[in-house]
C-alpha cells in the first residue's frame, strides 16, 4: 500500500526543477498529506501554486506552521544546506526528519547531521534531473524508474531509514543504500568528472574558434553534439557540486588528465600498440555496460 | 532524375560497415550499374554476396575487369589508402575516378592525388556511421539525410566534382564542399577530440577502479553512459584517424588539456567567479546549438 513512509505533511525547501518535480510527483502519486513549499523567490512560489504543486508557499521560515511538518526536504543547491540547517533548527519539531535531494554527500552529511541533532538528517540523492532549470521545467514522474541513493550515517535509526526508503519507492524510485563517502567518490567519477570534461571540451572549442577565426560551432556533426549535451547543465548547480565535492572531483580530474596525456603521448610517438591498447580496453569496458 | 552522377559501374574497396552500407544503399536506391566489391577477407565477400550488396566480389586486384569500372571508392581504414592507391594504379582505366569515404583529408588527399595522377582522386567524408563494425552491421539508407563533405583540391575538374556530388545526393546525402586542410582541423575539433576524450575518460575510470578496488562501472548512472557511447567505436579505425590527422588532433588535445587545467585550478582555488564563467560560457554555446 502506498503510504509514503507514513509521513503526514512535507515541507520542500527550494522550488526549482527537482523540488518542483518532487511536489508535482507527490500530488500525482496520491500523497495524502499537505505539501508546503519554501523559496526566497516569490515568483517561484506563485508558479508552484499555479501548477498546483504545493498547498501553501512561504518565503519566511517564521511564517511556517512547523508543528504540522514531520518531513523537511532540502532541494536547494548543496552549498546552501549548512546555512539553511542553522536557520531552521530552532523551529523544528523534535520528531521531524530532515532529508535532501542533493548530489553531494560524504562530509556534508556529517556536517548537516551535527547541526541538526538531535533531529535526524538522512541524505538522499535521486539520479534524476534534466539539463533544464526551474519549476517551469518540472516533470511529473521525474523519479519514477530512476535510481536513488540513500546515504545513511553509521548509526542511523533503521526505522527512519525504512520510512524514507518507502517514501521514495512509492514515487517509483529504485532505491540503493551507499556509505556517504563512497557515494562521493563514485559520483565524482561517473558524474562530476564527465560534467567537468564536457564543460572543458566546449571551452576548448570556444578557444580554438577564437584562435583560428573558424566558428567550430557551425559543425556540430560527428558526435560532438551528443557528447556535450550535459555541458548545458546549470552552471550554479555544478559550480557548487565541484566545490562541495572538491577533494574527490580533483582526484578524478587528475586521473583523467593522466589518461589524456597518456593517449596524447602515444599519438605523438605514433605508438600504435599503445593507442590500440587504450582504445580497446575502453571499448571493452564500455560495451560491457550495454549488457548490464 | 536519379543518375548517380552518370557512373556506370562502381568498385567498393573494403566491405566493412561503411562500404557494405554504401553497396546496400546503392542497390536500394536503384543504382543501375554493377557493384563490385573488394576485400582481403573472403568471409566478408561471402557475406556481401549473401546480403545481395554486391554483384561480384574479389580478393585479388588482378582478377577484376578494370575496363568495366569508372568509379572506385576506398572504404578501408584511411591508413591503407596510400598502399592501395599504389597497388591499383597500374590497373586503372584512364577515365576512372577514385574517391573515398574516409574521415581524414588534408595532406592525405594531396598524397593520394599525386600517386594516382593522371587519374583524378576526389575526397569524400560522409558524417555517418555507427559505433558498430563490419558488413553484418551495414545499414540501408545510412547516408540518407546525413551530412557529407566533399574536399576537392584547388584545381579540381568541376564536371567531376558535380558528378560525385550527384552520386551522393541521389543517395540522400546533404553535400557540403570544404577545403581539405580546413576539413581536418574542423573534424579534429568536433569529432576526433571528443572521441579521444571519451576513450581517455573510460581509461581514467578503469584506473580509478583499479586504484580503489571499487568497480565504478557498476554505477553507470549520472550521465556517464551517454557520454561515453562513442568510446565503443572501433579501436583500429580511430587509431588510424588519430595518426593520420596527428597534427590537428594533437593541437586540439593540447587546447583541451589547457581548458581542463583551467577548470581544475579554479576548483582548487575555489574561484567561484572563474568556475561560473567557464560553465556559463560553455552552457551558452551548447544551447545555441540546439537552435541551429
Amino acid at each position: 500500500m502506498k503510504d509514503f513512509g507514513n509521513f503526514k505533511n512535507v515541507l520542500i525547501i527550494g522550488l526549482g526543477l527537482i523540488g518542483g518535480s518532487l511536489a508535482l510527483s507527490l500530488k500525482n502519486e496520491g500523497f495524502k498529506g499537505k505539501i508546503y513549499g519554501f523559496d526566497l523567490n516569490k515568483e517561484r512560489i506563485k508558479k508552484a501554486s499555479e501548477l498546483n504543486a504545493i498547498d501553501e508557499g512561504f518565503d519566511k521560515f517564521e511564517d511556517i506552521n512547523w508543528q504540522d511538518i514531520d518531513l523537511v526536504i532540502l532541494a536547494t543547491p548543496v552549498k546552501t544546506f549548512e546555512n539553511i540547517a542553522k536557520q531552521i533548527k530552532p523551529f523544528l519539531n523534535k520528531d521531524t526528519i530532515i532529508s535532501d535531494v542533493g548530489s553531494v554527500k560524504g562530509e556534508l552529511v556529517l556536517k548537516i547531521s551535527k547541526i541538526l541533532q538531535p533531529n535526524i538528517f538522512l541524505g538522499v540523492h535521486p539520479i534524476a534531473g534534466t539539463e533544464k532549470e526551474g519549476i517551469e521545467n518540472a516533470v511529473i514522474g521525474l523519479f519514477k524508474g530512476a535510481r536513488l541513493i540513500i546515504t545513511p550515517s553509521e548509526n542511523i535509526n533503521q526505522d527512519i531509514l525504512k520510512r524514507i526508503e518507502k517514501f521514495w519507492k512509492d514515487l517509483g524510485s529504485k532505491v540503493e543504500i551507499m556509505e556517504p563517502y563512497l557515494h562521493d567518490f563514485v559520483f565524482a567519477s561517473v558524474s562530476h568528472l564527465p560534467h567537468a570534461v564536457a564543460f572543458a571540451l566546449v571551452d576548448a572549442l570556444i578557444n580554438l574558434s577564437k584562435e583560428t577565426g573558424i566558428d567550430l560551432f557551425k559543425y556540430p556533426g560527428g558526435g560532438f553534439k551528443d557528447f556535450t549535451r550535459i555541458a548545458a547543465s546549470s552552471p550554479t548547480v555544478w559550480k557548487d557540486i565541484f566545490l562541495e565535492n572538491k577533494k574527490d572531483v580533483l582526484h578524478t580530474i587528475d586521473e583523467f588528465i593522466k589518461s589524456m596525456n597518456k593517449l596524447k603521448e602515444a599519438i605523438e610517438k605514433e605508438d600504435e600498440d599503445k593507442i590500440l591498447n587504450i582504445l580497446s580496453e575502453s571499448r571493452e569496458k564500455r560495451l560491457s555496460l550495454e549488457k548490464s
